[in-house]
């Protein structure tokens, strides 16, 4: 006599069923299935000859799994279930002791934690990579001027090589941001049963210990209730994909015919469907547009648990899709723009060029006037004049002659068209940080150890 | 002669001035400015008796900014300007050389710093109290049985204190998380510049120190252009509101008539304007609702930064009211709820009566069979046709008769109608972190040490 | 001598195709593309022997598409490509022809525009169905009284069927959207090329006639930069399924033991894996958890937009995906929620009995006294204080005695006793749109009528 | 004796008072009560004596709000109290009537949907102008050459007067889009009481005449839950607010030295404080960065309303600062595009020069293998392999000689060099709503009928 009377609706299955997408959880199932197992031995609940079969059948499934002819039964519900029965094929009867002392609530927590484990270190793993390519980059261009912006408008020149390491910076936080989810996820919430803990005393500790988790949910309710690991890796690939996104858009924009400052290689760009000119940065577009869905699964997670009453319900389910195209879409960001930066050309020419654009002296020659006595603010007002002098007069600054300029300060003297001859200004940003060669290069060097800690 | 010929369009002013939301930035700024003085003094740029005018003129400002009588002149574009203007009205021309070796840039994104890391500190203290007080009250119902629910279908039954945990353990982990968004925000962007690092060999490390930040920002663009430390704050005060929206979300739930699990006491509950009978909880109704706001803000910040070049844009001026609104509505919701916590009280006896329903020992009897010799998962299909058949007869598992029991299993004998007196299925998840008593008196000892360390 | 020498790195190819899931716009690909053979023959550019080719041709495409023949080639791009390409190995170099006067830009966009119009429909629809329903459970339960609520807490009873209905003029509101969707989706982007417009003089008007459109995107660089229509169903699914996630909130709330106001039937309920008694309306939760991914699709793809300048840049690439899970997901709410609600058994006594709460009539005496001359406030201020005696005295508002009651107002007399005869209270609310019967009725009546428009 | 004993925590007013914000509700509050004291005389609550008095007083408090006279009391919770309390103030007693039959849940509702319609209509009418303006510079700039982009890419040249037509169009789609708003806000709430309708019989359809609504809500539980409209408005205006980001991040990078096809005037420009030299067009960068918080306020409102069981509940305090922000933010916006972009000046011959590069005529020549009976797949690759030879040897597309042409095909005569003289490839997209001429003065007609509706 079962529980229920009537089979599952067919729409109900299929709003139902995980099974389209929790797949990918199987060899953490798989493995989670072989510690609860001894556990169960230990605990004496399997025998050690039960033991061995068990740990053969789930070593069939596993082969099963990885070599794909692993059997879904029509209407499985879920990845679980289907080991289970699969198991239970295989071993017979045994395996309906599997479950013992295990609910899939606490079941389905441990396998996503196990997948954030992974794919957290896979991601810092990545951002290493590319935080390599990122160094080799600029240490190749180190000596390259090329004109800052703010605002997108040209404000002091730089080098190169200091503007590629500010991407390296940003990845370093992504890293240390996925050791933390590492971290986030390191607590067992297997033994929590369905929620309040379950019959039998069974190892944790040991179990914890076997899977890698650095210690015990210690509270079985919140166990199975707990999705923040799975919020903070959504949390760090998002703020790891939009650092993507700031690239991409730089590339992009770099890529252009006005900017010209650099070329994607033809293996990481499309041509055009009509127009046989086109050679376009999708790529570099594509690391752009990816952040969005990253950060709305955020979103769609801490929603899916907003007001939500503990301790489990199927609302959690909606954890996994998220966090799957997170996953997908940020690996292959990372991976994809190591491989595209690896291929990417500079203009050496055309950003000495613009870096050479007189303006961005303007702050030099105002620091100029503050070396002999004259308040910064003041000082600013005087450049600013100057500015509007030789925009009026369609001159460039070196242009003004003595007279010009001492109307505006009897300050400005030989030293101004001193300051005006180019690369004295990205030497004066001496400041430490600043793109002046010297704190580049020491620059470069703290990049080179922050590269070893990620890679450790 | 002026940069500028034309003042700025009102409705330019409008949408540029930052005015109306930066204030609170204030204190931080005069902070700032302290420090800052007292670099340019060691550079030399200012002389001993420039840096003590300064200092007094700073002095001033600050008195005047927390005394209310800091004047804002019209059409101030911000707090930063404001500040240097009032100073200069104060001390005269050497007002004029605070901004020497600084920019607007690198000043705003060390304020906004400084304020992400004493309001993360905030938070973590006020998570603090809270813990706190859960503790407190998990400490006082460690022996009430109350259901415990899956799909918020009655489960099993657990001690009121275990389920009060649930919330500890959450927000320890936001305590957690706030520590780290503290480190996040300690790196010093001063000394950046606009951009590119400043002319002036200026002490960052000293700087740093005074101001209480671990670290300098090592690249210069990077500095004036990140805000994870923004990001990382709204992520952690996202995910710290869900939960209190899962805290407020079952309060609302358990005062309902239905339940009748609680009362919110009168001064954290409001009446109706035309219901003369109604006491509704809408202090935890709103901290229910206050979660999505937070969590949008972190989607405004990364949409903010979706493909922004490097360095500075002004649409960064977007990460301000994001940022701010979600400090107050999480500092007033811990605060708040620490509050209405110590005014709620429980019903015993109605949640002890809700935790006698049998059914929640089926997985009780279920591994009773098991420890008879039957595997779990047929065991489970013999439990559930009991519960079958009590329903379809009206009758709780416990009035089934022996010979209807041996109808499903001949293992089903007395020890059936033994599990089924209440109180041993709490007491029968004595798994580590289970509802069992020592258990949970083990977890108390946990949470009181896990309190030491946030309050420490 | 072809224009790109270096092939595509298979990560790029990974990261730019769109062939995974783009599929589902084949058969609106090929339905576009009859129509372009037939406009490229009106514009001679096709002759009728080559048209009749080429629709043979394409209606070849159309069955191994819908037959599941059709082969996707090894790293093919995307499925518009996929199809020219099939075309071509099928009527040879004449396949090639197809493509003048078209991009892929206005290509994909009118594909998209013609997905999103059917599936609009399709939602109206389905919608429709629902509204059905609720009707059908709305006439059934018209007499049915159970108590109203406001903050979770008993306010005044209402009708089942009133409450029911709620819900049905949620969805007429959604199924107008969805008709304004479709409008959205009414202007044909076909003929304005890569962005500029074509150097073909082809007819649009027909194309669109022929297509269904109901006139033509009068702005080229606008029609493939266009997702207004994808936001617009975004949109308007999100709220869809914010009104299917109250319903399933229902559902889960009054399926609980402390409610028990319906039963979810066995065919959309789950059972757990560890605890044979459970019956969970997991159907119910999945309507309620839904929403979120579905509202973070619309920000999904107004993050893609953010910024991004004209005209077609590889981004929006990323509207589909947003886009087809937010059309799955909706549908499928959408139908299970009409199959779950014609399982679904409402407990008559139990909803009567929860109705009768007599402090649930205390607007109705407050009124009484409004009759009787005190203003509305006063009286609201006197029925406070007999709620507060009644509860302090722990009797019914009934139980109160006449001398009781003249210690709050001479105005109490014996119709303060008539009044809390239960079903007078629902009766009371006689206000066009309120609950009592007469009004009841008359919504019913245009409820047929609003399901009419729908259903035209 | 009161209902509640204990006053009000202070943190819990804190929490639960919406006076801060909802202030601005306070004349359609007044407007509202204005018509439902006319309805209560009509019922027979008030006569006529009342009636006047009644009307006098909400005549001073409309005065005193206006003038900003009107007193806040302390711990006042929110505008509606604060308006009966002081029309009670002022009128006596007879203020305490007002509320009969009316309940706080349906005010509300009533209040918002009169600011929704108020700031829809609003809306509208500054997209109008802001369209008119768009039109204006379009007529201006019609016949100016410029590239035009897809993937920032140069494509095909354009006239700046049809790209900038584009966002006309969007703007002309925002209107309609906030029309459906105002429709969407038209059905009367006010009469639904708390949620079951009230105890008399109130003429609301007199009220939704007077008070300008099209029609009643049907259901007074859907009218207190309902807070579509307010959704409506806010995905309306993140569609638009998006279409803005475009348009100022466009304007950022027109204004770049690198592209130089515009300037914004002074007057919508600022400098900055350390680096004299610039001007930056930091009002565009803002119409960027003002999307995403509108977005997010979509978000953070269906969030809120996510899982909300009926009717009212506090929860829904949540929509008006959302919707308050997104009001000020867009309109803002609106108002400030139109006035920045009237003073915008473009760069006739640098856009010139950038429209002449000649790979923009390369689909003309690939269309020129057409008219002589190449396929077109196959001329396009003819064309890419000319384009490969071009950029191979340096030259431009014109500069390769027919030796090198009849290498690539036989068909490429001189024909070849009449398709790359300047201009024709603007002139020969003539395809309806394609850049030509003639095309485009059709597009103006258009435009203008359509500014006309917009204006009706």
């Amino acid at each position: 006599m079962p529980r229920f009377r009537d089979p599952p609706d067919p729409l109900f299955q299929r709003l139902n069923a995980s099974i389209g997408f929790d797949r990918r959880l199987a060899p953490y199932d798989v493995q989670q299935s072989r510690a609860h197992a001894r556990a169960l031995r230990a605990a004496g609940i399997l025998d050690s000859e039960e033991l061995a079969r068990m740990e053969q059948g789930l070593d069939t499934v596993a082969d099963e799994l990885e070599g794909g002819s692993f059997p879904i039964a029509d209407a499985e519900e879920d990845i679980h279930v289907a080991i289970e029965r699969r198991l239970t094929e295989i071993v017979g009867p045994l395996g309906g002791k599997l479950h013992t002392g295990r609910s899939r609530n606490d079941q389905v927590a441990t396998d996503v934690a196990l997948y954030v484990r992974d794919h957290a270190a896979l991601a810092r793993q990545l951002a290493g990579s590319l935080m390599a390519r990122l160094l080799e980059l600029a240490e190749r261009h180190a000596a390259w001027p090329m004109p800052g912006y703010t605002h997108l408008q040209r404000a002091q020149p730089v080098y190169l090589g200091h503007h590629l390491l500010a991407y390296f910076w940003m990845l370093r936080r992504d890293a240390s941001r996925f050791a933390q989810v590492g971290e986030s996820a390191g607590e067992l919430p297997l033994g929590a049963g369905a929620l309040a803990g379950v019959n039998w005393d069974l190892d944790r500790q040991e179990v914890a210990r076997e899977l890698g988790f650095d210690s015990l949910a210690p509270n079985s309710i919140d166990a199975v209730s707990n999705r923040d690991f799975v919020l903070d890796y959504l949390s760090a690939a998002s703020i790891c994909a939009m650092h993507l996104s700031r690239l991409g858009a730089e590339i992009v924009l770099w890529s252009s015919d006005e900017f010209s400052f650099c070329e994607v290689a033809e293996d990481f760009s499309s041509g055009s469907s009509i127009m046989p000119q086109k050679k376009n940065p999708d790529a570099a577009e594509l690391l752009r547009a990816k952040a969005p869905r990253i950060a709305s699964g955020f979103l769609t997670l801490a929603g899916v648990m907003h007001g939500l009453p503990l301790a489990y319900s199927k609302d959690l389910q909606e954890d996994k899709e998220a966090l799957f195209d997170a996953v997908d879409s940020l690996e292959l960001c990372l991976e994809a723009a190591e491989r595209m930066l690896g291929g990417l050309s500079f203009h050496r020419e055309r950003l000495a060029e613009a870096a050479a654009d007189e303006f961005g002296a303007a702050t030099d020659i105002a620091d100029l006037l503050v070396r002999k006595g004259m308040p910064f603010r003041e000082a600013h007002g005087v450049v600013g004049g100057l500015v509007r002098e030789a925009l009026d007069q369609g001159k460039a600054l070196s242009e003004l002659t003595p007279a010009e300029l001492s109307r505006h300060s009897h300050l400005l003297d030989d030293s101004y068209y001193e300051v005006l001859r180019a690369g004295q200004w990205l030497e004066s940003k001496g400041s430490v940080g600043g793109t002046a060669s010297a704190r580049l290069a020491e620059q470069l060097d703290a990049a080179r150890v922050a590269l070893e800690e990620v890679r450790r």
